[in-house]
């Protein structure tokens, strides 16, 4: 491994202090999977009539731990439960013996943990392709079992840097609600940084709640939340082969907060926590980019070119350059398929509006306009005149951070 | 400006020898549109019968003359016409003023040249949102229209250089072709560098012949070819907003060699050489890469798989380092939206197969795959083993150079 890259400069300060959860155990290990000198392993515990949802990816090349986990997700059953998770091989593209992989790590953990196999969900990120070491992993499972403590205080973190591949920084949100039945905690950790991108982002999370909740109505919340939040970050328009977000309630609270819209938003707003985090780590980031669309068509359409323009390269280094270069967020929305009409069109960077009608805006400043392009936070609002369609979108700048980490990331 | 970056390491050692066009005269000039010190005007004079025929950008904020040739092609009218043809300035977004600016020019051509301003077509070229100092050209016509010279020799190179926007070599290729009636010849020019994505690449083209082609059959063997050329290349999956082919036949040979399949064939080469040509000077570009994709379920899906590849971040980052990294073409596959099956992928770097079956091959050779990364020229062959679909798609590697080149390129 070359010298770890430093912090991004867009990292929160430090680590935020996450609220523990009840019914929760958490343990860090260091198996040797591919890194070594840090921890690559993560179990997590999930005790009582716990519920498990879960959005991954839909690509068609999706790894054998994510094939796993739709099939167990599926059942939509409720009990104790465990989450393994690795770093450094993401156990994709290695054939029956990646599922065999799977398959005998969850024997593993169940095993160490007195489950049945069918409630241990896997989940790997790394390297595509090379076959994943699981006699190390399986080997650390009963000292990873007796070393489960509660998820509370540093025991976050620690989580947090097991599942880190080339993120820079780990990443960790969590809030409390006063539901009617008294106050729930949620609380997650995420890692991502390149091969980012919808549907869903390149990334591992997963977001704990001590609430008591069904599990068809939590997939029914996760899925919702999801579509606002993982599902709206881009860095590089890749999609990988990984993406799994879990959501586990262990209802230890004893307070039912599943039709409590607090709740919901809650939980959608540390999911958005977790996916902007993702996003400022973004490999070579040096802006946070967010990109408003309005007046589309459709949901759907605005979608489209909020995309179009994130995944944009010529956007994405004009960020970088602090150039208010607006011409490319007309080629962008052109090229989106998008229902679009250049006489309708509005461009503002921040709250400046530097086109509209078709054309340069008679008081368009460069000045003005650069200033903004010129901080760490660049916002670019889109709006269509034409519906009530509406889309936003996150992503980072395109630097030579991220030809550095990327054109020499395996060696 | 800031000074021109260096010539791309994947040009061609001169420009080439171009066969005189019958029927074709040529005159470029310094119109100050932008650039100073350089030629930024082509005008081509068109004799004869002549029929045009076109490939236009269908971005939905595509430039007013992208509007205008599409509105002038439609006619498929035959008799003399021009072409007139800027740098500097791309006259997109520009609004009402830049629809006028294209007419008035149209107007000035024509009344220069004796001919019907619906037998002008415009292209431009150049930054987007800026009005097009369109008198700064029209002033340039008369002395432009008494410059006119038969194409041939030079004459070829001087009117390439006109067009260049952030091109780093002049971008010409030629052939004749031996038909039933007689010899005909095929000649043209292109520019193109960044925001070269289909439909189409970011780009300009412009192609003679003095064969004698009806218009209907013109625009039919310009569609066809254009779909397997400039159709199939992508630098940054950005498409412009004004992207021209334009096929011109003078028919001054006075051989009909519309139904000839060697013509075609030579048409769609030469359409070929420029398509590659722009992707050799892709922005920063070091490495041409192939990735030829077969086996899909259909022609659209080899497409959308090729593609996927092609415009992936990642991907491209990995040849830029010689790195090996197949498991990014698995990611590539896997994002597409096409139909795969991880275990029929088979997947090439020139000839050596990394992975087949669902996993790496058993012979795979870390050492052999790098060497052949290392060239200046990668083959990415994926076959999907479902069915006959296939595609071939032209990229080039994403360096630092492409970031220095687009972080500031307005300034």
């Amino acid at each position: 491994m070359k010298a770890a890259p430093p912090v991004s400069p867009l990292a929160p300060a430090r680590f935020p202090d996450l609220p523990p959860i009840a019914g929760l155990s958490l343990a860090a290990g260091a198996a040797g999977v591919r890194y070594r000198g840090r921890t690559d392993v993560l179990l997590a515990r999930i005790s009582g009539e716990a519920a498990l949802a879960g959005c991954l990816t839909r690509s068609a090349t999706r790894s054998a731990p994510v094939l796993d986990c739709e099939r167990k997700l599926a059942a939509r059953a409720a009990g104790p439960a465990a989450i393994l998770v690795n770093s450094g091989n993401s156990n994709a593209f290695t054939g029956r013996a990646g599922e065999e992989a799977v398959a005998r790590l969850a024997h593993a953990a169940a095993e160490a943990l007195d489950l049945s196999p069918d409630r241990v969900l896997a989940a790997s990120t790394g390297v595509i392709g090379e076959p994943l070491p699981w006699e190390r992993i399986a080997a650390l499972l009963p000292s990873l079992a007796a070393a489960l403590a509660p998820a509370e205080g540093p025991a976050w973190e620690a989580a947090a840097r097991a599942i880190m591949t080339t993120d820079t920084f780990p990443k960790g949100a969590g809030t409390t609600v006063e539901s009617a039945g008294g106050r729930v905690a949620i609380a997650g950790i995420a890692k991502g940084s390149g091969m980012i991108a919808p549907d869903m982002a390149t990334m591992l999370a997963f977001v704990f709640t001590d609430a008591a909740i069904p599990p068809d109505r939590l997939a029914d919340l996760t899925r919702a939340a999801c579509e606002r939040t993982f599902n709206r970050i881009t860095v590089d328009g890749d999609t990988s082969t990984s993406d799994t977000l879990l959501v586990a309630a262990t209802g230890a609270s004893g307070v039912a907060a599943g039709d409590d819209p607090a709740f919901a938003a809650a939980l959608e707003g540390v999911m958005r926590d977790l996916a902007l985090q993702i996003v400022r780590d973004g490999e070579g980031a040096t802006k946070l980019v967010e990109v408003a669309v309005t007046g589309a068509a459709s949901d759907e359409d605005a979608r489209r070119v909020a995309l179009s323009i994130a995944n944009s390269p010529l956007v994405k280094t004009a960020c970088a350059g602090g150039d208010a270069n607006w011409g490319r967020i007309v080629m962008a929305v052109g090229k989106s398929g998008a229902r679009a009409d250049r006489d309708r069109l509005l461009i503002r960077f921040g709250e400046l509006v530097v086109a509209r009608d078709g054309a340069r805006d008679p008081a368009y400043s460069e000045e003005a306009t650069s200033a903004h392009m010129a901080g760490s936070e660049i916002r670019i609002g889109v709006d269509l005149g034409l519906g009530d369609g509406e889309a936003t979108v996150w992503t980072c700048d395109l630097t030579h951070g991220y030809v550095s980490i990327n054109a020499d990331y395996r060696s």
